[in-house]
């Protein structure tokens, strides 16, 4: 099935959005990519600056019957911003005004195009803090926040996007623009339709407007890095200081190959935590020192740090993913998630079948919430091997009863894998929930499902 | 449209469930109430004990044709689990095994008619923690609470029930049994049916195994309970105390008539505040430092308390439904939200149509998160009166940007006036949503939509 815009189409995209209607391959290029490795050239590019724009975008993808995939930065790792049908990509990049910051309400509502951090320092200045904080944060926008029910480190005290998200106006496909949801911090009237849309990938509606729930800015902050001589010590210790009930607001995890890409300096560390505890001043020290008496004797290595310092470590975390591609032209990335029991088996199954293969494989991450990036690293040729290691990974993950993804979604690369995951009932309903939202199939069309 | 239980029905119940099905109307008559003050009387009532009998029932239901309405201990205040249409009463509450606890995982998996109050003492034993704690929770079931996403005084920091499941065992109106979501702390595969069935308020499936989220029990508690001479006072100082970054676990609010009904015994305190601190014991003592002190000069009473007597002063809280039957034989009792902001100018608008119609309003609550419960109290013969001032101040809510549920949900008594919430659109989605899970209309019928 593959619809092209027809030349009725383009004209009335032309008269909506002027130089705002991209239409020149060199220019749709930029919106083929985003971090899967795939690449998918639309056929045109769609700029809305409002609501109104873009329910008469999706009106006449109804009426003249060409698909739309909606995108904010491009930073899945899914595919799910690609257009692989052609069609036409509805960038929101220019919907990023911050519309309301209200402190005594708790409450920020912001177009879907607004970057995560940019929102996070507007909120600062105001003493307000949201949570959600994926790796991308520099760069996503709180629209595809939401669209992928994004997480993060900070997902173990704080919960995910879903948790923050009160209220959407989403239009739907044929145009329809609704408000969902309220702009209290509760609200249960009707069915839960707004956060059926999080998560959603961008199949279901197009959000122009997102109403957040923000906290108040926790007055203080600590990281504590504790670096093993082995990965299961690591972890072993991380089950040991969580299940002490000491909760940090982020406790995160770096495996060996993981230490040694990013060129971590102590040598003799194979395998790093990273705790950031938050709240007040008093609290955090409490927290510290309580965590540090925790894995005393354990260490290879151990670091206290406050501001900039330990934004330094934080950004030896966000910069993993890029160090990673040293080792391998190409990578299957996957964000697993396990009950936090069975990481330490996980991990050590991973490392047989990694010997027995011979490819490398890097798990990091949110090992706090049982959420580890699960990165095969290797060269083309090497491709149906990683495919079979990857396969092998991913039915563990299930038999140990973990999920294939805590925060990037199925997009495209993991459509094969859903069947594995949902039962059957469950697909067909998701299938007619599809139908439902979108009878035509055209809105960002063969993704999830 | 009323479908009367057949004789086969009624036969083949008999068989499934013996002495576990009840048809006469004096056992049945237990079944006929819950909080709302209606009196639905079921034909006949069903206890289930496990799983493939709650699927044999629904399948029956459809095969049959009988409405099957669920329930739990039958606290909801909205007439969600009572049977209007006659039909089958399912009853969940001797499906109440806690299934597992796990402390490393963070997890709890429950059958649906487990007390939250059990499940409390069950985790606290392990050193663990069910945030979620609607006044009800001595008597509520976990699985009532997540039909109705149910809040209570701690939503403030901790959020409400959606936010702690985290997957579900459910059986849909026909008899099919589905398992989803996932027992990780995060997951995001396929679309959220999870939180689609939370709040559903038992229309769209009934749920036979809920697994949950929990914390590490917060090692520390406080309660500091704050009297002024006025109700604005009080709004206006928790707003203070609020906005400067101070995030307690609970910042209830009780008004003048309510303390009055409860016999509150400092005769000049007209508005009272009861904040809860929970975290390490260094971070309780500083909050409540923190927040004598913005409190100074403005109170007229000003008490701290740990352990037992803490639990007192939140006694009185949860005395507050019972204790202001003696203000009228008959209530409209609404759980309505606001923007935070707004408390106040609602408050007063409240007073003003209270004191123009001459009835008796009591309001407290959540105000913490802007949750307030607005009990109108009457004679019989004064209803139409009670009725006219109830819009109103349904009404006032919307305009103020509220909402007029944060956790009692909709069921009989909220109905009509679900669509001044809900645009066109949106209804006519969750109208369809009904349709697609339960197309024979059988499950819970006549309730929300």
């Amino acid at each position: 099935m593959k619809r092209r815009l027809s030349r009725a189409a383009r004209r009335a995209l032309r008269r909506l959005l002027r130089d705002r209607f991209l239409e020149e391959e060199a220019a749709c290029l930029a919106y083929a990519y985003d971090a899967s490795g795939l690449i998918r050239v639309p056929e045109a590019v769609a700029l809305p600056e409002n609501t109104e724009e873009v329910s008469r975008i999706l009106t006449l993808s109804y009426e003249e019957e060409f698909p739309v995939t909606p995108r904010g930065a491009g930073t899945a790792t899914t595919g799910a911003p690609l257009a692989p049908e052609g069609g036409l990509v509805l960038c929101l990049s220019r919907m990023n005004r911050i519309l309301e910051i209200n402190p005594e309400d708790l409450v920020a509502v912001v177009e879907p195009g607004v970057v995560n951090a940019r929102l996070k320092e507007a909120l600062a200045r105001r003493g307000l803090f949201y949570p959600p904080d994926p790796a991308s944060f520099r760069f996503s926008t709180i629209g595809g926040n939401v669209a992928t029910c994004a997480g993060g480190p900070r997902g173990l005290k704080y919960g995910v996007t879903r948790d923050y998200v009160l209220g959407l106006e989403a239009v739907l496909p044929g145009g329809e623009v609704l408000s969902l949801g309220v702009r209290t911090l509760k609200g249960v009237v009707g069915y839960d339709l707004t956060r059926l849309l999080v998560g959603s990938e961008g199949t279901l509606a197009v959000f122009t407007r997102i109403t957040l729930k923000v906290l108040p800015l926790p007055p203080s902050r600590g990281t504590l890095a504790a670096g093993f001589t082995d990965e299961e010590s690591a972890l072993s210790a991380m089950q040991e200081v969580l299940s002490r009930g000491v909760l940090p607001a982020a406790a995160e995890f770096m495996d060996r190959v993981t230490l040694s890409a990013t060129g971590f300096p102590e040598r003799e560390v194979h395998g790093l935590l990273l705790f950031e505890f938050d709240g007040p001043e008093a609290a955090v020290k409490e927290d510290l020192e309580r965590t540090r008496h925790l894995l005393a004797g354990k260490t290879r290595f151990l670091k206290e740090a406050r501001g900039a310092e330990a934004e330094g470590l934080w950004e030896i975390r966000r910069g993993i993913s890029p160090a990673l591609r040293k080792l391998g032209a190409r990578r299957f990335a996957d964000d697993v998630v396990l009950p936090r029991s069975r990481l330490s088996f996980f991990l050590k199954e991973v490392r047989r079948l990694s010997a027995e293969t011979g490819l490398t494989v890097a798990c990091f991450g949110h090992a706090g919430d049982g959420n580890l990036h699960v990165n095969i690293l290797f060269e083309p040729e090497a491709e149906p091997r990683a495919r079979t290691l990857r396969e092998k990974i991913l039915s563990l993950v299930l038999e140990l009863s973990g999920t294939l993804s805590g925060e990037h979604g199925v997009g495209l690369t993991k459509k094969a894998y859903l069947p594995a995951e949902v039962p059957p009932a469950g697909l067909s309903l998701m299938r007619e929930l599809k139908r439902l939202f979108d009878p035509k199939g055209l809105l960002n069309p063969e993704k999830v499902l």
